[in-house]
């Protein structure tokens, strides 16, 4: 059967990623290497291929050839390919061109300038460099909003969420803030009652490193498609092919770092398994962020937080620095089970972790909506932090709300993601465990292929290949529910 | 005065400018960062960013613009922009896209090869790879001459050194040819009358990084504006705000790291003071590839083989390594300036380094023109090697005919322009002894601003101001002259 029109669009979507390739790559370069006055040049040839990806996205042709190539006799897996195509034409072809030069270059400025003034937790001069990249992140809400009928703040986060909604979101999380305030209680308290030995360190870092790719390679990380580096916000970037990840060290403490790798090695899996023989169309995409924050999760929290895991690091931490007692398994896996009230939502353990995520959604959302301004946000910060974990933030941005490298860079919508991420992560190890009732024996005496395999199949291997919500029904029997996460974390903390 | 189509054709350039910072930024990732499995992907979009750049520098109006550009009333500067970006426009038409696209793909693959091959010693399948590559050179080669009206190998050398010719590097050569190798025996035999001890390793690496480090920043270049980092191959990318250089390490020695750092400083310093207020013109490039290895050979072979550079770098050595009786200063500089017949042409002294580069041109510029292929170059290679150094190579490939990065990348018409840059760099210094008569005083107790400044005036501010002949006339009186190399050889080795 010809469909001449379709694999046109599909030569047209290898084209963009390559061209996306070349983004990545850059991109994790300004993040891991670029010395500060590479910075400027950097984001105007950034902004430069952000520009020209869009011109490529929003071809004038593109509705006639996508109305056409709907009419050839398409495979399922062609027609989802198609679907996404749509999909993706939609919202690039919501926003001007200049529009997008103009998010990138600010973002790039203030992405840059935060690196600096975060440390020196100068918040004033950082509201000056947010300030653009908020103006101009409402100007894309309103515009993707005309364009899907979402509101402001939906349409933003349905380019990394497809489907949801800030209804939905607002159910979902309103369940979790009457549970968790208690729920935190009353595991702080039991663990009052359990001693930890702290690890004594310093704990150098050339020995964090080498350990750290130890425990990837043991989470199946593919290190001739892949790296690890260093950056001040750890993240995985890169292509299927080459996946970048980043961590951080401190020679005070090693479990930041281990666990944040952990996590970003969750990502790199996605990644690296995305179906071989669809690269470069968007039905191989992965297939949303919360999907993909599911896996960090399933790799950091689920597993991370199993005594199977302690179990196998432990003799990798003796090795990388000498044994002390607390890395016999029973001290380590409390340790990596330890629940904190913190301030730092990338080193907050996953009871606390949502309380996190709630506080800045209900920040965000109120200021893409034009409700708040950014003067408005320590104050907001401050007052959510005592009333979900009972902490004092008042002068300290930089603990607060200029932790995170998202808003700086225009991410508005994304972190929802990271709490609806737990929320499936929980549900996939429910799934697993149905399947293979012997699960938690495996993963105690370290065998985790289990866990590799039922993710491969059942979310790297399927990719974009249907919704979500179908997604998610597929792997597990049924649409996201909250209620696994709740029964993940009694069990795992109060059982 | 009005200069709109001038002004536009200068937009044209900033753009291609930023997409070239791309290119740049993800080639340096691909020798210095890239894992194997990343590389089939890596080519096709470096391959797609070739040809995207390759088709907006022959877009079909150009020539019409060029012509309307030079009936406006341009400054001197402008009009020498233009010149330069004519001669862009003349070469990038001469070469279809999909030829581009091609080279991009077998020229990424071919190198991406040779790193396995070179340390297997695998001569045949490195041909393998390799006549794709040379196929393609040789049809472009066929191409440029068509345009240019010059001979093929001299179309391909003269887009590194523009204006130079084959007939005139044989004119030169063929003078080296006569005086070199007794000149070779002579300081051969010099030297083994002069004692030199050796430097006891091992070398630890982190401190060979550091130290390496030092004499960069000590050679006055800016790490806010660049990195040093390791690749099989060391090279010097990256952009103008943003230099990358490499180098590579062995524990056993130093001396090659060191060496080859300060190297590419001499390039590194050269892009990171071109001139600013023309950053993104052609007029604001380099002049050329022999003008460029004028400034890497400044730096290491003019003032590294001088006596004011080991009394610098001696107490770094000994800081880094622990003192020892070899790193006296006198002992050091001897080191420096050993000559010895070598099968390496990037770990050659100055003395011997023109014969390594004759040998390339006597083979390569037969190859383009097709009168040699690749299955005749080692024995060539052999003959050659006994003829002017008189080493034996035979089945030694690794470090014969597969030691260079050029051949695999297909840089071909590119090795003349060390030889010629070791003769502007002895030229530079005959000028700058000229205007400061107590030079040699000066860099002797350490201070060598006068070469930095000499070198920024006349050679890194002029960017491509003039043509390289009027270039050599402003800074030292005269065009090439490579009577000025012998006589500094002689002087520093015989003297």
């Amino acid at each position: 059967m010809k469909t001449p029109t379709y694999d046109d669009l599909a030569s047209h979507c290898a084209r963009l990623h390559r061209l996306q390739h070349l983004a990545s790559i850059v991109g994790w370069d300004q993040a891991a290497n670029m010395p500060p006055k590479g910075n400027e040049a950097r984001a105007a040839a950034l902004a430069e291929l952000a520009a020209l990806m869009h011109r490529l996205r929003t071809e004038s042709t593109l509705p006639d050839r996508l109305a056409r190539a709907e009419q050839e006799p398409l495979s399922d897996h062609q027609r989802a390919n198609l679907r996404e195509i749509r999909r993706d034409w939609r919202y690039a072809n919501a926003v001007p061109t200049e529009l997008v030069e103009r998010r990138q270059m600010a973002s790039s400025r203030c992405e840059h300038a935060w690196r600096t003034l975060r440390p020196a937790n100068d918040w004033a001069a950082f509201v000056e460099h947010w300030r653009p990249v908020l103006a101009i992140a409402r100007e894309e809400a309103a515009l993707l909003s005309q364009q899907t009928g979402l509101a402001k703040y939906d349409a933003l986060m349905d380019r990394f969420e497809p489907g949801m909604t800030s209804a939905a979101v607002d159910r979902v999380f309103g369940v979790v803030r009457q549970w968790l305030p208690g729920l935190i209680q009353r595991v702080v308290d039991k663990q009052s009652r359990e001693p930890v030995l702290e690890p004594a360190g310093p704990f150098a870092i050339p020995a964090q490193r080498e350990m750290c790719r130890r425990v990837v390679q043991r989470l199946g990380f593919d290190f001739e498609a892949g790296r690890l580096d260093c950056s001040t916000h750890p993240f995985s970037g890169g292509v299927p092919e080459d996946v970048r990840m980043t961590t951080r060290y401190r020679e005070d403490r090693f479990l930041p770092a281990l666990m944040g790798t952990v996590h970003e090695t969750g990502h790199g899996r996605y990644e690296q398994n995305r179906p071989r023989d669809w690269l470069g169309q968007p039905v191989s995409e992965a297939r949303s962020m919360a999907i993909h924050e599911s896996q960090s999760l399933s790799f950091e929290m689920q597993l991370g937080g199993h005594p199977g895991f302690a179990q196998v690091v432990s003799p990798m931490l003796a090795e990388a620095f000498g044994m002390q007692p607390a890395f016999e398994p029973g001290n380590l896996h409390r340790l990596l089970t330890r629940v904190q009230c913190g301030l730092i939502r990338v080193d907050a353990d996953e009871v606390t972790y949502p309380a996190h995520v709630i506080l800045r959604y209900e920040i965000e959302r109120p200021l893409i909506e034009g409700l708040i301004e950014p003067e408005d946000v320590p104050a907001l910060w401050d007052a959510k932090m005592h009333e979900l974990l009972g902490l004092d933030t008042r002068g300290n941005f930089r603990d607060g709300p200029m932790q995170d490298v998202h808003w700086p860079e225009s991410m508005f919508g994304y972190f929802p993601c990271y709490s609806l991420g737990a929320m499936y992560a929980a549900q996939w190890f429910a799934a697993m465990r149905r399947t293979s009732p012997d699960l938690d024996t495996r993963i105690t005496r370290g065998d985790w292929a289990p866990v590799f395999d039922w993710l491969c199949d059942n979310i790297w291997m399927q990719a974009s290949r249907w919704s979500t919500d179908e997604l998610a029904i597929r792997a597990s029997g049924e649409v996201l529910n909250p209620a696994f996460l709740r029964a993940h974390l009694e069990a795992r903390y109060l059982g």
